[in-house]
C-alpha cells in the first residue's frame, strides 16, 4: 500500500490529511496559515508538517505517491500561482518549490476545483466522471469535472461560476466589480442581502424583521411558513435553478453537487432548485441528478490527494 | 503517410472528405442523405462512397487510420445514437455498424461538436487546446473543447449552448419548448424575429420596413446607419456578449470562435460582442480572444477526421 498527503490551504488555516491510495483518510490535522511577509512561511510550514509526520510514522519517500494541494486562487497546470491575495503570495512556483522542500511529487489545484474533485471521487458525486459542483458559502465557488479531471481553464478560472451573471439589471456591485453575479444572490450573504431588500420593499409581516438574521434563519423562517422568507427563497431557487440549467447545457454533467453553508438547508434546497432546473434545462439534461455534498470540510483534502494520485499514482 | 475520412452527415447532404494525417484535405465530395425508411440507407450509402473512393485511388485498409463522422444529434462516446430526427434514425450503433460495413475504424461525434474540434485544430482556434465555438446559423449550436478533446457530455448534450436561457421573461416559445433560449435572439432567424418585434414596437423610421429582410439585411442596414437596425443589433451583441462571458466562467477557454451565417457580419459582430463580453466577463477571463470561424462548411469534415485521428492515429 502507498500513501499520500492531501492539503487544503486556506487564508487562516491549512488542513492536512494523510490518506492511503484507496482514499481512506488515516489522519488529519491543521496548522495556522502564516500570511505575513508575502506568505513566505506557508510552504516551509507545510513541508515541516509533512516531514514531521513522516518521521513520526517512519515513512520513507518511496512509500509516498505525492502531495496534492489546493490553493485559494488561480493556478496553472504547471503549478504557477500568479498572485494569491489570501495567502499574501505574489508569484509562486508551487510544484517546484514544495517539491524542493520535501523531496516529494507535488500537484496543485484551485481549492474550489479540488473540492469538486473530492466530491466526485468519494462524495456526493461518487461514481460520476462528469460533475458540476457549486459551493454556496460566504461567496459562490465551483468546480467542473469532465472525464474525472478538473477543468482548470486557460487562465486558471475554470469553474469560477460565482461570477456568472444572472441579473444584468442589478445596480449593486459584486465584490468582483461586476453587477448581477450569482454570488450576490445565492451565497449565504446573498440570501441575507436579498432578504433585507425584500423586507425593505414590502410590508409583508415577517418574524425576521428587527432581528439580526443569518442565511439559516431565513430558511428556518420559511420552514415555519413565513411568507417573506418563502418569497425570498423562491427567488434564490429560481436563480440557482436557471444558473445550473445553463451550466448543464455547456458541459452536460451526470450530477450537480451543492455544497457550502447554504447547502445545509438540505432537501428544501434540492427541491426548490430542482423545480426551476426542470423549467430551464434543455430536455436532454433534465434527468441530471442534483445532490448535496457529503464530504464537508474534508472535500478539499480528498480532492487534493486525488489530484496527486491521478498525476503520480499507478 | 496515412489517411482517413472526415464525414459530416446533414439532413439533406452528406459531406465526405479524404485527408492525410497532417490534416491536408486531398478531396471532398457530397452525396444526398436518404432519410426515408428510418434512414436505413445512410450508413450503407456512406460505406459505398468510401469503398468506391478507395478502389478508385487504389487504397488499402492498412493505409487508412479511420473514419470520423459527425451526426446531427446526441451520440455517446461508444457511438450509440438514440434518435436522430434529421436522419430518420431511431437507435443506431454507429461505430459498430459503419465499421462492419467498411472494415475500417469509426469514431463519431455530434456535428456541432466536431465542427468546434475542426476549428480548434485548423481553423479560428488553431493552436488552442481550450475553445468554445458558437455557431450562429438558422439555430445556435456549439461545441466545447478542453485539452484538445470535445466535451460530449453525459447525455450527449455537451455544448448544446443554443438552449442556454438568456431571457427568462420571454413569452414566445423556442423550438425546444423552453422560453428565452439564446437561439431565439442570436441565430439568423432570431435576429429577424427581434427586428420584427422592434419595428412593431417602435416608430423609428427604418429602410427595413415593408421589405422581406433577412439577417444579413439587418446588418447591412445598421452599416448604413439605420437606427432601428442598430438598436436591434445592440440587443443581439449584449445578449451574445453576456452569454459568452457566462460560458467563459465555466470552462475558461483560450479562444471563443463564432461561426455560422451570422458570423459573416465579420468585424462588426466581433466588436459588438466583445464590448459586452468585456462588461460581463470575470476579470481573469477578459483577455480571452473572440474570433471568427475560418473553415466554413468544411469544419465538420476536418473535425470528424480529427476525432478519428485522436482515437486511432499514432
Amino acid at each position: 500500500m502507498r500513501y499520500g498527503f492531501g492539503i487544503d490551504v486556506g487564508g487562516t488555516t491549512i488542513k492536512l490529511a494523510f490518506l492511503d491510495e484507496k482514499g481512506t483518510m488515516k489522519d488529519k490535522w491543521e496548522i495556522p496559515t502564516r500570511t505575513e511577509e508575502g506568505g513566505k512561511n506557508v510552504l516551509p510550514d507545510i513541508a515541516a508538517a509533512v516531514k514531521a509526520y513522516m518521521a513520526k510514522e517512519n515513512l520513507t519517500n518511496e512509500q509516498i505517491i505525492g502531495i496534492g494541494i489546493g490553493v485559494p486562487g488561480p493556478i496553472s497546470d504547471e503549478g504557477i500561482v500568479n498572485k494569491c491575495v489570501n495567502l499574501g503570495w505574489d508569484r509562486v512556483e508551487l510544484h517546484k518549490e514544495l517539491s524542493a522542500l520535501t523531496g516529494l511529487n507535488v500537484k496543485g489545484g484551485n481549492d474550489a476545483n479540488v473540492a469538486a474533485l473530492g466530491e466526485c471521487w468519494l462524495g456526493g458525486g461518487q461514481g460520476a466522471a462528469n460533475l458540476v459542483m457549486a459551493t454556496l458559502g460566504t461567496g459562490v465557488g465551483g468546480g467542473i469535472v469532465v472525464g474525472g479531471r478538473i477543468i482548470a481553464g486557460f487562465h486558471g478560472a475554470g469553474g469560477e461560476i460565482g461570477h456568472f451573471t444572472v441579473n444584468p439589471e442589478e445596480e449593486e456591485a459584486c465584490g468582483c466589480g461586476k453587477h448581477g453575479c450569482v454570488e450576490q444572490y445565492c451565497s449565504a450573504t446573498g440570501v441575507v442581502r436579498l432578504t433585507r431588500r425584500y423586507l425593505a420593499a414590502h410590508d409583508t409581516p415577517s418574524i425576521l424583521r428587527g432581528t439580526d438574521y443569518e442565511c439559516k434563519d431565513v430558511f428556518a423562517a420559511a420552514g415555519k411558513g413565513d411568507e417573506a422568507a418563502k418569497a425570498v427563497l423562491e427567488q434564490v431557487f429560481e436563480l440557482l435553478g436557471r444558473f445550473l440549467a445553463n451550466i448543464a447545457c455547456v458541459t452536460d454533467p451526470e450530477v450537480i453537487v451543492l455544497g457550502g453553508g447554504v447547502s445545509k438547508a438540505g432537501q428544501v434546497l434540492l427541491d426548490g432548485v430542482n423545480k426551476y432546473y426542470q423549467k430551464y434545462a434543455f430536455h436532454a439534461c433534465r434527468s441530471t441528478r442534483i445532490t448535496l455534498a457529503t464530504l464537508g470540510n474534508d472535500a478539499g483534502a480528498y480532492g487534493a490527494f486525488k489530484l496527486a494520485l491521478d498525476e503520480f499514482g499507478a
